[in-house]
């Protein structure tokens, strides 16, 4: 079994964003040079999420408004976790709703997708740096 | 290490079905001759979930009010997605709540299952050919 | 490749608890000598989920208000899933939201986590004993 890992930066200009990272693990995947097995993606922060879905603006816009509409960013003050100094309750939320993870399977040596799959990273918490984790596992 | 893959299709005759696939996942297994590591099974499509939960009657149909009361269908104007002449913004949504895909354990040759475990295929934009994979990864 | 299965239970003394198992996981990655590979951790039953988020006692609060308002555990006539005489419906729905699994890196030995990472097991619906699978998979 051949593995390998490689770390993903963010800095995102604002707090929310949502960033189609597909091609970033097809090359990682390449790079491991793994022909079958399988590919875990995951945020390695607590307040972002990794997750598949389709690359169109409305789809990520309604994306954010049911997030928001779910655990709205304000008042501050509804999240007990805010009570620390903080004021990112609502992305912790936010984040589960939308997954930590995802798994991908590698067949050929490529994401092994159906026609619309596309991995984003998403922000909840931005304007500093964060990391993505990936992880080939595999031969 | 070995791999095997192989995909399920589904034709669903309305909108929103849940189906239970557990058999014809652990039939997968069997065929691979895997006795331990993991076994991905993904939606290969974005508008559909793979997830796991009881098989009951009742609790299927409360799982579509929740997702049809937190995302409705209608009106379809709702969401910007649907300005793409589509009509299935609200599916994009439930299949993130729901999630994209499972990763479960194979333990002497088998799914390593707790007593009420099942694997579900939910749709919620059917009524037209679509994919599950199955991505079995061991020895 | 290699291989290791462990499992961990719990009897919470309420409906609705969270616990820490970081360090549980950590164990059980060294026992299993890998030193490249995947874990995974899930729930072994229907009404719990595995997540991965901060240990804040605050955020925690948040989580279980947040739950409790989307899927309230009373009435309990308003799920469907309670006509069978049981009176978790709303326990199936807490778990779909917080997710089954989590599926973890292992590098050099370890669990491959970003600063705040914890892992968590959060029961629903306890008051009897109920399990988590851990399945160490890699070199």
């Amino acid at each position: 079994m051949k593995s390998h890992r490689q770390e993903l930066w963010f800095n995102t200009p604002s707090r929310r964003n949502y960033i189609n990272i597909t091609n970033q693990v097809e090359d990682i995947i390449k790079k491991s040079g793994i022909q079958e097995g399988l590919c875990l993606v995951n945020a390695m922060h607590i307040t972002a999420s990794v997750y598949i879905n389709d690359d169109e603006s409305g789809l990520i816009q309604d994306y954010d408004d049911f997030l928001e509409k779910l655990a709205p960013h304000e008042p501050i003050s509804q999240y007990r976790h805010n009570n620390t100094g903080e004021d990112n309750g609502d992305a912790h939320i936010k984040r589960q709703l939308m997954g930590r993870e995802v798994v991908v399977a590698i067949s050929n040596g490529s994401l092994d997708f159906g026609p619309w799959e596309q991995i984003f990273y998403a922000e909840f918490d931005g304007r500093r740096k964060k990391r993505v984790l990936v992880k080939v596992v595999g031969e």
